[in-house]
């Protein structure tokens, strides 16, 4: 099983859990944490680089190889996704780079995964 | 003088005193700043709301307000401004709202000062 | 007008134009942020002081300011909100110190402002 | 081993290897840190939640690891422990998840490890 | 009076206040967190600068404005409190630029203040 | 292959692939991050000291273990490395202990490595 395929799979299998134990105020966080990429003024690629550009300020792996998978499957492109990263970098500093290393290797895994 | 001039006004003289002053790579990094939200695969809009957004989850007052300023200059509407400042109080979760309501109000302020 | 009049007057009236003009999802998360303080299995002083010492550690001082106010409203004694700012001062270090100074001399005006 | 047994086996060897080798300063600190979770006013199970929460906010596995160790300890229920997450997560937004999820799994473990 | 002696004076009355009132964990913390930068392998001017980095990539102007005062107490150069700057920049991206800002006027007050 | 080699390994194989497939504006990033380390007024040895304070209070292991390589390389002794983490620990408080456990645990296996 590739990482890819274990972050998705421990994701979904904690995530039903928080859902099954979880107070009513989780399950509408999880609810609006959905409904804040739908489609509205902005499109969803532009909601999911939002999303990416916000994970990778505040350094959260997960979130980042989350939004990566969510941005590639509404079109975005290497060049869009390496400028998401511009603007993270810029604005995080260096602190940004290990999880751009990470963003990079996961991008790569996630080519191998979904040719 | 608005709160809008004085913010403007203290910005460019701290920065000038900053680039007289500073070392080689403070204004590198400056440089570089401005370079980053230059139109690239991304038009400068999206740019400057990916800027909003990872200042919103960082919490930066200065510069959210540097960022609603160029938002705005590159034709963001008040729709878009909102989903982004959604995007971002959904990542960043309750402290991002005193900096959502300072947001509000220095909108209210651009618009008064530039109708 | 003392300074806590005027936290709570800009507060309402940020907060009523955010809820006017913004999505959906932002009055849901408002909505939300008023519902995880509801009484349950610990009761409302408990949260309030949860909520007071994750805004500390954030370094959030309206959050921190607000959180006092309804943590002394649920009957918090001083005491309590002293070893609050203690876990909190321990857990996120000397850069909780500015808070903490503003925290304490909110609570004066709090005293003054309301006998 | 456990990812329990194997938390505390390397917390343990480390804090002994820093103990040995740290400053005056460093050891203070750590005898501060248990002191700062003592019943006063407010009670250990109180404090421990507090940390929990804190140490949620500020996005630290293993400090979440720990006062899920010592809130349990102190009797704190499956109930408490969830509303003391969805402040955490209200607080500081959707990048808690994915340590949201870390924490329900060590639930699990602490819960096999120790039935 | 300048911001200087009024950023002094509150930040003494809140200490008094603070070690009054206070925990005596919060005492023992305020006493590590002075002998913390006292001489040792580092002189305290090299430790100065530390606290000065530190605090500026954790974003804490008030922690900023007394780094800087005891930095230069201690001997540290306009060049040296720039390199440092420059460190922590670079370290912790243009959202430290806003805090920069306020440290250069914070300095040309201090030679006011004390030519 | 001990994991002092598999953290440089990865590290040089993603900033490879970064800088191959990133924007001018990454790389000069980049270029800047190895330039502000420079010696100058503050020599090679303070400046990876007051990056490795700035990392462990932004909690970035990978960070962490870069700058512990490089100051040691620059000369830092035991003593001063460990008056560094006194300053980190105080500033960024509890939550840098975990990070604090791995630096020591990483410092163990530099010794191993290269003895």
């Amino acid at each position: 099983m590739s990482r890819y395929e274990e972050f998705m799979k421990f994701r979904e299998r904690m995530n039903e859990r928080i859902l099954a134990q979880g107070t009513l105020e989780i399950k509408r966080f999880f609810a609006l944490d959905t409904k804040a990429y739908a489609a509205g003024a902005l499109d969803e690629k532009a909601k999911e680089l939002l999303g990416l550009a916000a994970s990778m300020v505040l350094r959260c792996d997960d979130c980042i190889s989350y939004h990566l998978i969510q941005a590639k499957d509404k079109g975005a492109s290497a060049a869009e996704l390496f400028e998401t990263f511009t603007v993270a970098l810029v604005v995080g500093g260096s602190i940004v780079i290990p999880h751009l290393r990470r963003a990079v290797a996961f991008l790569e895994e996630l080519e191998q995964a979904a040719p």
